[in-house]
């Protein structure tokens, strides 16, 4: 390990004595579940999750533990449309994409793409509206709190090497348009509903086109057998089930594109004249103690959380428990993945009876300080406010 | 990424097309499985698992894929002895440990500790005898390949701040020694059959008493609820189900330690003069392209593998065609995990037909060279050959 493991005073037990500690209560039991996993899912940890709706599961505070991965079967879903037929991962290596805005425009079979590169890159994957549920206008859309968010490992070709292979950009190219291959009923207009995203081109440099997902072919829930990966941008531009890959002058006009994961401001509409939801921002919380916890005991405890900087990694996270009145420095512990994905952080409390509002606050590596205040918007995205973030845990 | 992803000249595609490409065969598949998987790890991924017997299962070359980590379906199993009842799973919070060799020892059940600290360390965890299966003269034991061994995430209490916490250790401490919880059965020799090894004291400085392996709670069939997990040292070292941490003065005198896992000459018995087999060395393989392939077809191909230093992480990889004649240099990608993790290491290679000897060679961040040569011993433990680890395999 490259840092210090965290420790307590040798008075602390000496002091206090086994009896004591076995009355902690940090045993991480999860609160009873609300509704029952969806069939396509139910294989993921029931009481991990929030179920939300069929599309919409969260992962609860008390499951993401220590370990910096996030397990598929606690990681958070949501889905823009209904996912295609599971057929479609029967057979991974014919999945097939078409690759257009390249010199040799091609569609390839995923069997072609396990020889045009091989990679992979761990990194937070956060819903666009991840924290939503804390802006108190009630935006429409799920109102997740902190567990729209994982932390994955994607294997898989890099986008760059597949570009080389035909023949590098046609002139033009501004920016990489993903296009899920969901399928359109009949009779809707597909610009309506189509998951189409256009992407900066310097977007390109780290992306991948993704066939495993924290070592195991990606699951169709996630996107397999075949998924866009961005590290740094939220979400939705990582784009499932992808069958296409054009780099176009122009972006996409469709309606996820052109006017939703729009920041609009408050009581407005999306208009692609407004700035898009992309690159996510430096962006901390405490996942314990926290308020699922049935009861606290006065004493010693491990305050733990995750922390991340959106394009680059967390440098420093403080922890406050006095909801931002005075700051300790917490430790970052265990493996660093990389600036795209989360460190956990720990700091050692002797807390005594009483309420404390706990917060966390992340400097990314390059001075990024995550904000006080949520950023106003109408559509509830992109919430880091580490004030929203915080919990209210009751000492006993 | 912080490292450059690999890529192909652009000229492949468009001279092969992509008909060449789908015909390349890298598509993983599995060869049949030889035996069912054991009742209590049913839950594993079958066709990832070479299946020895009911308390050896072996992973495929094919399984390791591109993502650094081991997913827990897909990891190795290695038991001495038959595990505890899946009770000790059932209230994993009340499983105890008791510590001796330190100031104030105590017994701490394992909600007690997750209060003392909390840390995580990516490991290769590796079965001494891996790579046994290559000795010539066939020691006692399974003939295990390459797949006994795995990287995955730990997480957990430090024991030193463990140790910090009961006052420090006792005078006159020298080892580290961690014992096992099976239930030894009535009227066997204690001795004869228990898990409990001593390693040297500074095994203790990177150690972690963990109850997460991957993000999830250590299964039992991984030493849940409660494992002790040295970094750098193979597999038996690793202490599952552990209930006794004992910090002494000499080695424990259990078979396990006195004359097994001992590096003896070919011919002779394991005894207490010998080495043990402690600490790992480096260590690398090709997992793709490899013999499980059905065929493989001219053109471009990814080999890539994975790398380890053992004690120290992974500094760079040499690949050979043809059976260490000459060597060309991987590149390593995806997260460095730390010192103690594998990386993944890849070689874009256009292989015309023929027959080919895949080796690798890593060289470890402390200038430690993976050797040619098998360490000949008796038990076939610790056999870190590059020549023994490579692939032939036949281009049509």
């Amino acid at each position: 390990m490259k840092n210090q493991p965290t420790s307590l005073p040798r008075r602390r037990l000496l002091q206090g004595g086994a009896a004591a500690l076995a009355a902690a209560g940090l045993s991480g039991r999860a609160a009873a579940q609300s509704k029952p996993l969806p069939g396509y899912v139910s294989w993921k940890d029931g009481p991990s999750m929030i179920v939300h709706s069929s599309n919409t599961l969260e992962t609860k505070r008390s499951a993401f533990g220590l370990s910096v991965l996030t397990p598929a079967s606690k990681l958070y879903i949501r889905n823009n449309v209904t996912p295609p037929d599971a057929a479609i991962v029967g057979d991974r290596d014919a999945w097939s994409i078409a690759i257009s805005g390249v010199k040799s425009p091609a569609t390839l079979a995923l069997r072609d793409l396990k020889v045009l590169g091989a990679s992979s890159v761990a990194m937070v994957l956060q819903c666009s509206g991840n924290g939503r549920g804390f802006y108190p206008h009630k935006p429409s859309g799920t109102k997740w709190t902190v567990g729209a968010a994982g932390c994955v490992v994607w294997g898989g070709a890099p986008v760059r090497a597949v570009v080389e292979s035909l023949g590098g950009l046609a002139g033009g190219a501004a920016y990489m348009t993903g296009t899920g291959g969901e399928k359109i009923p009949a009779g809707i207009d597909a610009k309506s509903v189509i998951v189409e995203r256009s992407l900066p081109l310097s977007a390109m440099n780290d992306a991948l086109l993704a066939w495993e997902m924290n070592g195991e072919p990606i699951s169709l829930a996630h996107g397999g057998p075949l998924r866009l990966i961005v590290p740094g941008f939220t979400g939705v531009n990582n784009i499932k089930y992808i069958d296409r890959l054009a780099f176009t002058a122009k972006p996409t006009d469709a309606r996820i594109m052109a006017t939703r994961y729009r920041m609009s401001p408050l009581g407005s509409k999306g208009s692609p004249s407004q700035p898009s939801v992309l690159e996510m921002s430096p962006k901390s919380w405490i996942n314990s103690p926290n308020p699922e916890h049935s009861s606290l005991r006065a004493g010693w405890h491990q305050i733990h959380g995750v922390a991340f900087g959106g394009m680059n990694g967390a440098r420093s996270v403080g922890v406050s428990l006095d909801g931002g009145g005075s700051w300790q420095e917490a430790q970052l512990v265990g493996p660093d993945m990389g600036q795209y994905a989360w460190r956990q952080f720990v700091l050692p409390v002797n807390l005594k009876a009483g309420s404390y509002t706990l917060v966390s606050k992340v400097t990314s590596t390059d001075g990024e300080e995550q904000p006080r205040e949520r950023p106003e918007n109408a559509g509830g995205y992109n919430n880091n406010s580490w004030l929203d973030h915080g919990v209210k845990v009751t000492v006993a």
